[in-house]
């Protein structure tokens, strides 16, 4: 590891799992966080809870399609439901930097509202914290979920051949979002961020009971990072198939222009799922009748043609291995 | 409310209620957050939990006495206890500003698991951030908690005439020692700060039952503001004795010098706590059996003489209101 901590560290890929696994594990191991799941599942007098925290520095603050209030949301409750979890209650932290609009923050506790009701989770606990000029860059918000969970088969382990890889709509549209707000390109691309609740995509996958193998939703890092999660340290691999991933075209024209992999770049409304592939079409017929699984797809398959990898088959007929994010492709995306 | 958010807004005082009255309550109101608590009372599946959150932005971040990672794990676990509950769990997210020092997160990482350890919960869900230097101010943490609640009868409702108001220790140690650091006074004045876990303190004056009435750790704010907490909106007063309130020679000497009152300096080791006065004593006597507690008092009482207000006999005979922290006395104290 680095002497200094670089932008990297934050990336959430590489280098953050190194943070991460050279200093955080060692220090706090325990059956609950050793499963570097999104969330840890506790059991309190026989109860079983899910339990899950994110920090939100998205730069710009509000971005098309959604604010940091919308995503901080969004960010927990979605990590609570890829967990098998109803969300309930959420915690609310602010840390707000000297000289922030009032105007602001009203939006932005406005947009927490609204989804927090979308999302039917309870505020309910927080802390406002305010640091000087200069000190911060507008507002940094962290929530933490609690879930009940209703869906305990969940697991990397769980994963076996065959089975099918499925996402529930085009990949890397909150990314694509901020690149173009950060670069002003906003008119000329008009890409939306993905930024949403996804429980009603992952009750719907859920109704398959253990049929579902695991369930992420593909943030920092992308599609291709959250795929490696799914793999590293097994005997399996993951193939998926260029020309079957959903891309949207302004994406994928913005992502071209910026030299960047929409495979890499950031979903905020996205269930990334591996699900046995006798129940594959009829889950995607089903997500398809939801309006936020319009899009959703078969990407690929489960074998142990590259253990521990993740293969993509190109559309010109190559194939190459795609491995976690390395360095900070985008930095402040979450 | 002003137009733009001031550094007042986070000192923990007024402008922090203003905040919250205006703002934040307006938008999520429910029982569990109304309550105002350090920490809300949740019922899930018959089960009755405790939860919350808290960011720490404490500057510098190594002081006498502690650094933010002990705050961190004190401050969250202290609110839980406080509550009536037996801490359990801890979710941990860092925001860490590029450039910051590994051997400075080590030491930090560190200092969380040994506090951990001593508090007995586990840190079972994580996340971290990265943002560009001078976005940032070295590194904020947030901890979020989750305990089992013992105790249900806390509550600022139940407050009477003639309640002993007691401190389980000498107060305002944790301002100074960051007043000092900042001004480096650390050698002249060597005081250190009080920043502790208080769960035995907690479980110590809890084993009075229902007598109890209420108990706050009087962290930003001072003892002064959760005084006014505890009596705002109701009929009664709280009076107390200035020659009472244990105060150590140090911190009352860097006060003095630096023109500050230690009933408005943090605490991070204390706790503040309405009690029948049939029990008083003896209470007192079972805290200072801890050495935590060794400098306990008993250090005023609840009156119905000037409703909702929180006045000080003086040591010069006289009487004074002391109203909640105005303004910012100490920016990021926590």
């Amino acid at each position: 590891m680095d002497e200094i901590i670089t932008l990297s560290y934050g990336s959430g890929g590489k280098k953050t799992s190194q943070l991460i696994e050279n200093l955080i594990l060692p220090a706090f191991a325990c059956n609950e966080l050793n499963a570097l799941s999104d969330g840890a599942i506790l059991e309190l007098d026989s109860n079983k809870f899910v339990f899950s925290t994110d920090s939100f520095v998205v730069s710009p603050y509000f971005f098309p399609g959604g604010d940091i209030g919308k995503l901080a949301v969004c960010g927990t409750v979605n990590d609570l439901a890829v967990c098998g979890a109803v969300p309930k209650f959420l915690s609310l932290s602010l840390i707000i930097e000297e000289g922030f609009k009032l105007e602001d923050l009203k939006k932005i506790i406005n947009s927490i509202k609204e989804t927090a009701e979308k999302c039917n989770v309870k505020v309910v606990t927080g802390d406002t914290k305010v640091v000087e000029k200069g000190k911060g860059d507008g507002i940094y918000i962290n929530t933490s979920g609690i879930g009940v969970l209703t869906h305990e088969f969940l697991g990397k382990d769980k994963i076996a051949e065959n089975d099918v890889v499925i996402v529930t709509g085009t990949v890397g549209d909150h990314g694509a979002s901020i690149m173009a707000a950060r670069n002003n390109l906003v008119d000329e691309f008009s890409v939306i961020s993905d930024c949403a609740p996804i429980y009603e995509l992952a009750q719907c996958i859920l109704q398959y009971g253990n049929k579902v193998k695991i369930m992420r939703d593909p943030t920092r890092g992308g599609v291709a990072t959250t795929l490696n999660e799914f793999v590293e340290g097994t005997e399996y691999s993951i193939e998926i198939n260029e020309e079957d991933i959903p891309v949207s075209v302004k994406t994928n024209n913005l992502c071209e222009i910026l030299g960047i992999d929409p495979l890499y770049s950031a979903n905020e409304g996205k269930i990334l799922a591996v699900v046995d592939y006798s129940i594959a079409e009829s889950l995607i017929n089903d997500l398809r009748n939801i309006e936020l699984g319009k899009d959703a797809a078969i990407i690929g398959k489960v074998t142990k043609n590259f253990p521990s990898k993740v293969v993509l088959n190109t559309n010109l007929g190559g194939s190459r291995v795609l491995t976690k994010l390395t360095g900070a492709q985008l930095p402040r995306i979450c």
